[in-house]
């Protein structure tokens, strides 16, 4: 089974396409898809939602997941934020694909073993669970973080 | 010129159309485009960008305008509004359609004449500039005032 992870954000949306088989999981890709600052934002919103519908055309994942969001930023990087949080949700669901949400502390807990872990373990994790995995930036890492979590979560709900 | 008011929500998203001529608005349609609450969210905000679509496909605006957001309420809500937004501005720029955006100050002031007017004003002077609309209900009012706070720019750029 394919698993696309997606890290949503304005400025830069990181996503990280796993393998798992059973217990199983593999890299298969990973990147960061951008938009240009200097555009107005109803026209990021839809480049952002391009390139995310050719990737899942491209891929065909099978499912797909992202991170709950923390909101106790300042409340405009929150709106920022959920903008882009809300056409990648919605481009997903869209192509047919189930969307699973984890709180940053499951995705931590199933990645490093603790909720407690900080950005840098888990990225060191990713790269442990997925050697030769060529990282494209700290998005993709957590976005790669996020597949995972899925397929641990998708493989212990078909065990039991 | 049809133009197309946006008033984004995920449970409730108001839309208005109405005619330009110059100085001369009419009324054309509003509504209310509504998702379910007992829906995953990504399947509420792909229902909700359906709706637009065919909403759009439909009447063919040629301009579209979305009020800006105020983001002193609590972060949650901030974040759930701003999924829906993102999905709505995204909608209408990928269809081709250039939106604006104005501060709600700028729409009371549009509408009423003056940033200090409450709701009530704002609703009741949509039903007077566009006498024999009814209207769906106040996020179908609130897009219709956006839309004659567009319209009302778009003549102003045009003499200028």
């Amino acid at each position: 089974m394919l698993v696309l992870g997606l890290d949503p954000g304005l400025g830069t949306t990181g996503w990280g396409l796993i393998r798992a088989e059973g217990n199983r999981l593999s890299h298969v890709a990973n990147g960061q898809l951008r938009t240009n600052a200097a555009e107005p934002l109803p026209r990021r919103l839809a480049y952002l939602a391009s390139q995310l519908e050719a990737l899942i055309a491209d891929r065909a994942p099978q499912a797909a997941a992202a991170e709950e969001v923390f909101v106790n930023k300042n409340p405009q990087s929150t709106l920022k934020l959920g903008q882009a949080r809300g056409v990648v949700l919605m481009t997903a669901a869209k192509a047919g694909i189930e969307v699973g949400e984890y709180a940053p502390t499951l995705v931590k807990k199933a990645v490093v073993g603790t909720g407690a872990a900080d950005k840098a373990q888990v990225h060191a994790m990713v790269r442990r669970l997925l050697p030769g995995a060529e990282i494209a930036g700290p998005d993709a890492a957590d976005a790669l973080a996020v597949a995972i979590t899925h397929a641990h979560h998708l493989a212990t709900a078909r065990r039991t």
